[in-house]
């Protein structure tokens, strides 16, 4: 590939484009009144066929991958008017889609404290086998009591947790590697099937786990599974900075988010990697429409009847009262002069400032200033915007988007946003390869070679 | 239904018809040498696409189900001359399938030993709400010290394992149960997406495993997925017995299949079940072709070089020595007449049978007498005579086919076997209804009913 026409003067990512995953989750989107959307199907929660539709609409963009995040706590506090977030099966979602999709990556999270390695690593790698060199495994712990409480246990100590984690991770790599590049000889002719002096038992035992193996599964095109993580601490750079090539991440700043990728990337360097094997990938959600109103107006109907709650939230974060009988109208000019954003929650500089813009208070929450990851309300320039400006700023290698209608939501991105960054030349107009691993730009991982 | 035109004569067997399920493997079929034969891909081991043809012919020929058994041990111990016995994930393929299937039954198992409880609930019942209530679990205990050590542990004692699966299969019941027939109602008009007080912890804690729950899928088609089970044991009877609507079983001989169904209906009955509720399926193997004598070529083409280890076997079962050199030639009358069936082995009264008629070495091995099931290995008319003469004797209230190849050998049964059952009035000739259930005749089984 030659960019150098679309330099962006930037030295650090000069002739570098960024990359791009869909976060699928609950089928309907990320706004909580996603499934009471016109033109959205109701029975989307345990719809394959909409998650399916979802994947190639990403592909249609040229979405290097979609991201299945799972947590097998699904706390259902809300279930009454919410839908729970996850999907039904990350790993039968991704099979539906890896038979019905060509190109793009297929990410979802399995958790190392509740799963046995050997598992974890036969189901990933026969989807990676399936989708021909398309699966990633987003590698964490589980911290959640209430997901421990599902598993007849408490949760571990951190330092269990990522101990379990690290040997989990070193054991699964070594399973998908016990078969050589080309063990699998299947000749029909001379009734070989496989080499079987390229096919070795790992046998690792670790504190926590281990296995003899090996694996009874031959190597995908990409060779084995690209491994993902997700996670801000410093036990997380230190998983990441050995095993990873992509990090899901979650930050409201650029300084946040370049401190974060820095982290990561000395990490690798530290376990010998080259930096740039580690890809951090912070999250943005888009409402996109063709105005800043229009996309406002369809946030507030996204929102429904949440805006009391939101707007006790958005007091503590501004430290000031705010009245919820008055929605339509902007803060005083007194209420601005006492609010002091909180110093625990790092949104809270941004709220004030969309506050200080004059818009009323139903508007400021619109602007979602009280979600996960920043949130672009308003036409596809703006998004393109923020996503070059973190990217050039060394933020960010890329973005997993949430849109926040899993319809047209994600053609509005599509549609709207990648063109933009296309045109700048900040992302791919093709794919480059067949597999995840080329859509990365991640080296090669093959199995084991005996003759070493 | 009504099949009172087409009695069998037999009180017990009047007016009901036998179910056929199709053992789906790795992809080439039973033979080891199933991957050698013409028309056969050789990458068949990897492919998924295999997997959903061979499927969808088992749907063409109307079978209740297919059955992916898994053994997540596959020792590779021949792996360079034959191919792991296999599916690489079983879950995965039943998630291709139900995309590309829309009546057959998906059932797999899944061990209770090394997996946790609450995955397996999760992950089952998103194949039965994938496929619209036509899931099935094959609830299984481990038993080898090759799988063991994929896990880096040894096997339980036999006590501990029925422990934990007793344990396992009532949770994972409880889980799939934890939401009522109706709770999930997604008006999108009212804005009330489910029931919360018909959504329902489980609390279970056992000995060996426990889970808080509730599980976050709503009831599919069938409410929840079927319970399978295998093994002949006094600890299988009883943990079938309890839970199990279908049992795939291995039986050489009418007495011994009798025996097992009759065993496992006692148990179902000391569990207070209508002993109907429990189906026994065992295994049948065939090659069919046009007559005997093409039928036995097919096998010898299919055994390849095995023969002399073959032969080897034989001599153990018949108690005397035989010469693998001399392949072509019947066994002599001092042969036969020395020979003493292995009381080990009940497999060898048949084998003597068949070598008493006279067929050369090659062509009494051709028949299959070393094989794991009864084999039918000849027209489509000896196996829909062998599967009345078990279903009418009380032997079998269905079987489970492998056939030699999966591709012409699927098709084979399907338009050689099937319409004679079926003009005989023991099989259907359509599905009855849309889910497994329906097609096993189980009775319903949803969630919790709270107000009781």
């Amino acid at each position: 590939m030659d960019h150098s026409e679309e330099k962006t003067g930037n030295p650090s990512t000069a002739g570098k484009q960024m990359l791009i995953g869909l976060h699928l989750g609950n089928g309907y989107g990320s706004q909580p009144g996603a499934w009471r959307m016109p033109g959205v199907d109701p029975k989307n929660y345990t719809s394959f066929d909409a998650r399916v539709k979802q994947a190639q609409a990403a592909e249609r963009g040229k979405f290097q991958f979609i991201f299945l995040p799972d947590g097998p706590g699904a706390v259902m506090s809300d279930i009454e008017t919410e839908s729970p977030s996850f999907n039904l099966d990350v790993m039968l979602t991704l099979a539906a889609v890896a038979r019905e999709t060509e190109h793009i990556g297929l990410v979802a999270t399995g958790s190392t404290t509740f799963n046995e390695p050997y598992n974890l690593a036969r189901q990933f790698k026969a989807l990676d086998v399936m989708s021909h060199g398309r699966a990633g495994w987003n590698a964490v712990t589980s911290s959640g009591n209430d997901v421990a409480a599902n598993y007849g246990r408490t949760i571990p100590s951190s330092g269990e947790r990522y101990g379990r984690a690290h040997e989990a991770v070193q054991l699964i790599q070594a399973l998908w590697g016990s078969w050589g590049k080309d063990a699998w000889v299947h000749d029909q002719e001379s009734g070989q099937f496989a080499k079987k002096d390229q096919i070795v038992p790992i046998n690792l035992q670790g504190k926590y786990v281990g296995s003899r193996g090996p694996l009874y599964i031959p190597p995908s095109e990409q060779g084995q599974p690209i491994i993902f993580h997700a996670g801000g601490s410093p036990n997380a750079h230190e998983l990441a900075g050995r095993f990873a090539n992509a990090v899901i991440g979650a930050a409201f700043t650029i300084e946040d988010a370049r401190a974060q990728r820095n982290a990561f990337r000395a990490a690798a360097k530290r376990y010998g990697r080259d930096p740039d094997e580690i890809k951090y990938i912070p999250g943005l959600m888009t409402t996109i429409a063709k105005d800043r109103r229009t996309a406002l107006d369809r946030r507030i109907q996204l929102t429904g009847d949440l805006f009391p709650q939101r707007v006790a939230y958005l007091q503590q974060m501004l430290g000031i009262s705010l009245d919820p009988t008055r929605l339509d109208e902007p803060l005083s000019k007194a209420q601005l002069a006492a609010a002091l954003p909180s110093r625990h929650d790092p949104r809270s500089p941004h709220a004030l400032k969309i506050a200080k813009e004059g818009w009323s208070l139903r508007d400021i929450l619109a602007h979602g200033v009280i979600d996960y990851h920043p949130v672009i309300v308003g036409p596809g320039v703006e998004a393109a915007d923020h996503m070059q400006t973190w990217f050039e700023a060394g933020a960010a290698d890329g973005f997993w988007i949430s849109p926040d209608v899993n319809t047209d939501g994600i053609d509005a991105f599509v549609d709207e946003v990648v063109p933009i960054l296309q045109e700048r030349g900040l992302f791919h107009r093709e794919y480059e390869g067949k597999t995840l691993r080329e859509h990365l730009g991640a080296p090669d991982q093959y199995g084991i070679d005996p003759r070493v």
